[in-house]
C-alpha cells in the first residue's frame, strides 16, 4: 500500500500542553506542575522520528514562548517543524490528575491558536512530496476548522496517492454536545484511511451496530463497509484481579493477529500508550513487517510507554526491538 | 438520632504538623521533608467541610508561623477557625518514614500547646448551638488536660442533647505507661458516644473479653453494654498475597454490613484512611442514609485516599459519589 | 470617610492562577512551573483577611478542580468564599518569565468563567452590608461583563453609602484594541472612588493632561476634579545605580506625604506588591490612622511583599509593625 | 572459621557515584540526576558498620570534591576512611536509567583513580591487624592494576590467617574483551575465600560445568573443588506472574537452607540489594549465627534494600530483626 | 598557651535539626521543609575537622532515626561520635524562614534529650586525653543540666590543664526569663577561658559596663578582669547602603588586629557564618599562626560561609586558604 | 568579507554535559546535580540556530542515551545534527559548584568519544556548502585528535572560502602540560581567521606581548600581525564595588566601538555569557551590521544569558532586539 519510499510523513492536528499533578497531589491543593508537551498526532510523529523517519508536523503554535516550548520539543524529538505556523493566540491546554482512581483529565484547549487557524496550510502542496498522512479522531471533535480541515487534507492526499491512517481516539468529553452532520465525519475519513486505529466500541458507533466485545465481527464489517480499508489495529486493556494487562491486535482482511496479554507492572503514566502503539504499528507497515510483527512491535511501545512520565514514547530502535512485554528481566549492566 | 438539623459538627483535638521522609528515604539520609498538616479529628472535619457541613475546630495552635500554617491549612478545607485558641507554644509533630515496610512514625507531640491549653474552652457554650461532637482517642491517650476537657466536653454535649460520635483510635506507643484510670476513661467515653468507631481488638479492649476476630460478637456486645450506642462502624485491611484490600463494615442493633473487599492497588498513603472512612460514615449518617450506604461510602473515602498524599482526604461529593472502589476504570476526559 | 464599623470589605475582580518558570529557566525550556493564585482584587482582599478584616471576595470560578485550588487558597488566607460563583468554564491564567530582564507575563485569561459571568451578582443585596468596597481597573480594562459589572456594582455601593477604593493597575497588553468609550469608564469609575491608588501618569492618562512626575501637581488635579475623592495613594520605583528602590506617597486634600525610598535588596517576586500597599493602606484608613502612618504601613507591606514567592502578602499585624524597610537588621532568634 | 575476635573487616574495591535518572524519566530528557555513592564492597561495609562492625574502607578517591563527597558518605554510614588513598583523577561513575523495563546501566568508570591506583596499599601491614577481607569479582573485571591488587591482597591475608569473602559479582558489560587469563582470576580467588557469594551460574562458569539451576549440585562441586570453602551464600529473584519474590539461600558442606520467596511488592531500588543480602550474612557468621538464622537475616536486608533509594542498606540492628518480609504489617506508630 | 600537641579537641553542645523555609516562603504557606544538622559547637567541630584536627562531640541525640540523622552527619563531616549518648527522647529543632528581612528562627528545643541528659557525661576521663574545649554560652542559656554540666566540664578542663574556648553567643530569646545567678554563669565561663569569642555588647552585658562601640576599650577591660585570657576574637557586621560587609578582630593583650570590611554580596545563609570563623580561628591558635593570620582566616571562612546553605562551613584547607574574600575574581576552570 | 549568502554555519567542538551543584550546595554534600548540554561551539551555534541562521554541529556523541540526551538538546535549540557522528564511548562532563566564590568548574572530559574521533570528519566535503566556520581554542587545548583536526578544518575552510571566526577561550587547566608546538597552534589558527573573540591578555599570550589592559594596542599589534583579521571582538568584566559590570568592544582595522559597562545584577549562571556575546556578534557580521551595533547586540546576548541557567542563551530575535541592559524596567504585562 505504501508505494512512495522517500518523503516526509506528516502529522496534522494540535499540539497540546499537559500541566500534570504530581502523584499523590490533586488539582485542589498542587503547588507544582509539570509540563509535558504532547498532542496524539505529535506523539505518533514522536516515535516514527525517534525511529529514524522523516516526520513533519503541520499544526499552529503562539508566538509567544509556549510556542516555543512546543516547538523546541518537538525538534528535539527529531520532528521537522518547517510547516509549523506561528501566531498569536493561545497553546491549547490540559490538566492532568493522576489520582485517585485511573486519574482525570480537565482540557482547557478552546480557542487556541491550533482551533483559530487549522485552515492555513497547503495541502496539496504538502501532499505532493508526503510518504505518509496521519491524523487522529480528535481533529473532528474540534470542530470548525479543525474537522473541515482534516477532511481537506485527507482529500489532497487520496488525490496524491499519500496513504492515510487515522485513529478514532474517541473522547466522550469533546464530542459533547457536537452534532449528527459532525459525527458522520468520523465516517468519512475512516472511509479515505487505509490503516485504521479503532477498538470494537469505535467501529460499533462508525457503523451504528453493537459489536459488543467480538473484535473479529466488527473489523470484518469494517473491512466490508469500507473498501480503502487494509489494516485495522487496536489494543485492550484488562484487568484480571492481579493488576493491568495489555495486549494488541492486527486485522487485516484475510488475517487477524492479537498478542499474549502483558502486565503492566506499576504505570507510571498511561497518557499517549495508545499514539506510542500507532506510531510502531505504523514503523511496522513502512517498513512491510508481517502484521504480527507490527501488532508485537505496538505492544511493546505500548508498554515502555506506560513507565516513561510525559505523553511520548521515548527510545531508539535497538530499545524497542530489544525490549520483551513478557520478561520483567534483572538490571542491564 | 439527629435532631438537629443546623449548627457546626464540633471536631475537637489536637492539630499536629506531619514532617515526611521522601519515598525511598530514610530519616537517617534526608534532606528535605514534606510537610503535611493533619489529626485525627481534623481530618475527619476536613471531609465534612468539603461534603458541605458546617464544621468547626476546637483546638490550640501557637501564635507562630507555625500556628498560622495549620490554621490556614484547616481553613483551606473549609473548616472554620473561630474557635481555634492561639497560645505560645509548640505544635506536635510527627515524623514518618514511609520504608522499608509498612512505615514508621516517630511523635514528638509532648508538651505541645494544644497538651497544655485544652483546658481553656467553654464547652457549654459551643454545646448549645452544635449540631454533632466528634472526638477520638487520642485525646484520652494524651492523658492531662486533653483527656479530662475530652470528658469534660462529651458531658456537656450530653447535656446538651448533642450526638457523639467516638473513634477509639488505638495507638499503642501513647498509651504506654498510662495508668488502669486513664485507660478506663476510654470505656466512659464509649458509653456516652451514638456513633462508635471501633475494631473488634478496640471493642475487646474495653470490655476485657477477646472477641477475635468476631466482628458481629463484639459489637453486640457493645450495643448490649452501650445503651446509648447507636452505629459501630470498622473497617478491616487484609492481605491475600495479591496485595492490600480493604473493607467496610457498618454495624446497626438490628442489623450489619460489609462490603467487599477492595484492592488498594498501588497505595500513596494510608495515614488518614480513618479518619476519611470516618468523616464519609458521619456525613451518611447527618444525612440520614441507610446503613450499608454509609458502609460503601466510608469505603470509597478510605480508598480514595490512599491516593492521596498527606493526611487528609481531598475531594467534592461529586467525586465521593463517582467513585468506584472496585473498577480500576479508564482515564476521564 | 468610612461610617460603617462593621460588615464586609467586598473585593471584586478575577482570580487568577499564575504558572511561573522557575529562576534562571524560560518558558521555552521549562519542565516544572510553579502555580500561585492571585489576582489583583484577591490580593488586596488578603491582606485585609490577615489583618482581621471581614473580607468577601466576588468572583467565579470553575466547577473543576482549578476552581476548588482558587477557592481553597482564597479561605488559606481568611477571605470568606460564600459569594463566590461556581460555574462550567476556564480560570484565567498567566505565565510568567523571571527573567531576563524584570520578567515578562503571558495572560491566557480570555474566556474565563469570570469574563462570562461577572454580570451574576446581586450588587444591591451585596452593598447592603458591606463596609468597603474595592475593586481595580482590570475589570475595566477586560472589557464586556466584568466592566459593566463594575459600573453597576460601583453605582450600588454609592446608592448604600458604601466607599469604594479604586486601583487603576494600568495594564498595557490590556488595553490594547479597547474603543474610547471603553477607556472613559476608567474616568466614570475614579470619580465614583474616595480612594484611588494612581501613579502621576495614571492620572495623566485620566486627565488627558501630561504631569510628567510632578505627583502634587497630578493629585492636586485630580481632586480638583473628582469631588469625591477623599486619598490619592502611590508608590515610586527608583533605580540609582545601586538596585532597586521603593518610596510610597499618599496624598489628601490639605496634605501629602512621601516616604524615603527603601532599598529592595534581592527582590524574589515584585508581582503583587502594587496590592500589598492598596491592602495596607486600606487597612490605615479603615482604622483612622493617619496618611504618613498609612504610608508607611502601606511601604512596609511593598517591601515585604519583594521578598515572598507568589502574588500575595503573607503576615501578620505584628510582623507588619515590626517590620522597618530602612533597617536590614540580623537574623531574629 | 573466623579467629580473630577484633580488628577492622576490610573492604577492597572501588567507590562509585552512580547518576540516577528519576522514575518516569530517559536519559534522553533528563534536567536532574540524583547522586548516589555506592560501590558493591562499600555497599557491604557500610551494612557491616552501621550494625556496629569496625569497617576500613581501601580505596583510591580524587583530590576534588567528588572524592569529598564519597568520603563524607562512607564515614556518614560509619565506615573508617583512615586508609583511603587521595591522588589526581576522576571518580567512576555509573549513570542509571530505572525503566522501562528494569532499569539500565550505563558505565563510565574507565581511567577513574581507583583504577590508576589500586597497586598503591600495602597489604601486608593492613593485613596484620584485620577480621575479615571482602572484595567482589568487579575489581577482577576491571583488570589491570584493580585486579591485580585483588590477588595480592589475598595473598597477604591468607598468609596473614584472614578469612576472605568474595562476592562473584558478575557483570556482563565489564567483561567484555577480557582474556582467559583474566577469567581464571575469578577460579583463583575463589580458592582463597572461606565465604563465597555465588548463583549457580557463577558456579557453572567458574567449574566450566553447566548446573543450570541445581543449587546443590552446584554448591557440592564448588565444595568439593575448593577446600578452603566453608560458605556459599546466594539469593534467588523470581516472578511468579504477581510480581517479583526473592529467596536467600546458605549452603554449607553438610547442610543447606533456603528461605521461602518473600514479595517485593513496589520495588524502589534494587540496586545493592545483593550487597546488603552479603553484609548481612557476613555479619551473621561474624556473630557465629546458625546457617539458617544468616540466610534469614540476609533475606531480610535484601528486601529491606529494595525499598531505600540508593545504593546501600541504611538501618540498625534492632530495624533488621524487628523486619519480617513475610508481612506487610500496619503503619507502626 | 596550647601545650598539648594531640589529642582531640572537644566539642560540647547540642546538636539542632533546622527545618528550612525555602526561599521566598512562609511558614505559613510552607509544604517542603529542608533539614540541616548544626548546634554552634559542631559547626566549630566540623571546621576543625575537615581542617585535619581530631574532634569528638560530645553530646546527647535520640535513639530514633532522628539520632543517626545527626549522629551520621557529625560524621559526614569528620567528627568522631564515640562519646556521643544515645537516649530516648526528641533531637532540639528550629525553624528557620529566611524572609521577609534578614530572616527569622523559631526555636523548639525544648524538653531535648540533650537537655535531659546533659549531666550524664565523665568529664575528668574526657578531659584526660583532649587537647582543647570549645562551648558556647547557648548551654548557660539552656539552664538546667547543659549549664550546670558546662560549668562542671570547664572546670575539669581547668584542673587537666586542656585550653577552653568560649564563644559567647548571646541569644536573647533564650536568656528570657533567666535568673541573675544563671546569667552570672556566663561571666564565671569567661574567667576561665583562655581564648573568648565576643562582641564589645557581649563585654558590657559581662562586665556590666556600656563599651558602646569601642572594640578597644572592651578588651582591654575583659584582660584586665579576666587573668587566664589570653586572645578575644569578633566579627563586625555592617551596611553602608551598597549591600552587607563583614570584618573580623582578633585582640590579644599586646596588640589587636582588625580587617578591612569584606562585601558578602549574595548571602545564601548566613547561619553559622559565625561557627566558621571561631572554628577557623582555633584552628590558627592550634598551629601557632600570628593573631592576624587568625583574623584573615577567620574572615574567609566566615564569607565562605555565607554563600553554603546549612549551618557549616564545608571546604579543605587548601580551599581556605586559597579563598580571598576582597576578590570576586572569575569562575575557575 | 562573507561572500556567501546561504548554507550553513559549521561549529566544530566537543558536546560537554554539565553536572550542577544547586546554590548554596557543595560537591561534598550535594544529592542532586541539575544536567546542562554545553561546549563552548554548540552554545555559539544555539544562538545563531535561534536568530534563524542553518546551523551545523560537527561532533561525535556516544550511542547511548547520553549520547541521545545531548543531540536532542543540540535540535531543540535549532541546531542541525544531520553531521552528528555517534560511537561507542563517553560523553565529556563538568562538574560546577557555583559557590563560594565565582565558582569552580571540575573537568571530567578526558577519553571522550569526541576526543577519540575528532578526525573522522570529511572536511573538504563539509566545507563545499558552508557558509561560516566557528571553533575556539578549547580544541586545541585538548591536544591529540581535536587540535590535529582543527587545524585541518581551517585548512579546508581556507581552500573552499569559508571565512572563520577562532574564539581563544583560553582555559588554564586544559593549557597544563602542554607543549611549546601545541601552544602555537593558537596563533596558527588566529592567522586562518577572518573574526577573533580574544581579550588583551589572549593577544599577549599569542604574541609574546604583555599589553596589560591596553586593549587597542593589543588589537592594533594583532591586526598588524595577522593578514586575514579583519574584525576582533571582547568583552570586559569589571567590578566597581556595587558588583559586576560588563562592557563590549568591537575592534576592526579602522575602528573601535566600546559600550558603556551594564549592571549584572544578581547574575545566576555566568557560564557561557562570552559565547552568546560570540554568536550575537557573528549573527550581526552575517546580517553587515555596523561594528558598534555588533558590540551592542553581542553585549545584550551576554547580559541576558547571566540571567538565564545552563549553558546557553535563550531567546528569539525579537528578545534580543528588545533587550536594554542598560535599563531594568518594570515587568512586560
Amino acid at each position: 500500500m505504501d508505494d512512495k519510499a522517500s518523503g516526509p510523513v506528516l502529522c496534522f492536528g494540535e499540539v497540546l500542553l499537559r500541566l500534570a499533578v504530581p502523584v499523590g497531589g490533586r488539582l485542589a491543593n498542587v503547588s507544582n506542575l509539570a509540563g509535558h508537551v504532547g498532542g496524539s498526532e505529535a506523539n505518533v510523529g514522536a516515535v516514527l522520528a525517534q525511529l529514524g523517519h522523516e516526520v513533519d508536523m503541520i499544526t499552529a503554535l503562539p508566538t509567544s514562548g509556549m510556542g516555543d516550548l512546543c516547538e523546541g520539543e518537538l525538534r528535539r524529538t527529531g520532528i521537522r517543524t518547517g510547516n509549523v505556523l506561528r501566531a498569536d493566540g493561545r497553546v491549547g491546554l490540559y490538566f492532568h490528575e493522576p489520582t485517585p482512581g485511573p486519574g482525570r483529565i480537565i482540557y482547557d484547549r478552546e480557542h487556541s491558536v491550533f482551533a483559530e487557524n487549522a485552515d492555513q496550510f497547503e495541502w496539496s502542496a504538502l501532499a505532493s512530496t508526503a510518504r505518509w498522512f496521519h491524523v487522529s479522531g480528535i481533529n473532528l471533535a474540534l470542530g470548525g476548522k479543525p474537522a473541515e480541515a482534516t477532511l481537506a487534507a485527507a482529500e489532497a492526499m487520496l488525490a496524491a496517492g499519500v496513504p492515510i491512517s487515522f485513529d478514532v481516539n474517541h473522547r466522550t468529553s469533546l464530542w459533547e454536545g457536537r452534532s449528527a452532520e459532525e459525527a458522520d465525519r468520523v465516517k468519512t475519513l475512516v472511509g479515505m484511511a487505509t490503516l485504521l486505529f479503532a477498538s470494537p466500541q469505535d467501529i460499533s458507533r462508525v457503523l451504528g451496530k453493537n459489536f459488543a466485545d467480538d473484535r473479529r465481527a466488527a473489523t470484518e464489517a469494517a473491512f466490508a463497509t469500507f473498501e480503502r480499508l487494509e489494516t485495522i489495529a487496536s489494543t485492550r486493556r484488562s484487568n484480571d484481579g492481579d493488576g493491568q494487562r495489555l495486549s494488541a491486535r492486527v486485522d487485516q482482511r484475510s488475517s487477524s493477529h492479537e498478542t499474549e496479554p502483558a502486565r503492566l507492572g506499576q504505570a507510571i503514566d498511561r497518557i499517549g500508550s495508545g499514539d506510542a502503539f500507532a506510531g510502531a504499528v505504523i514503523d511496522g507497515l513502512l517498513r512491510k513487517l508481517a502484521p504480527e510483527e507490527c501488532a508485537k512491535q505496538g505492544l511493546a511501545a505500548a508498554v515502555m510507554k506506560h513507565a516513561i512520565a510525559g505523553d511520548r514514547w521515548i527510545g531508539t530502535r535497538a530499545e524497542l526491538q530489544e525490549f520483551d512485554p513478557f520478561d520483567a528481566g534483572d538490571v542491564r549492566r
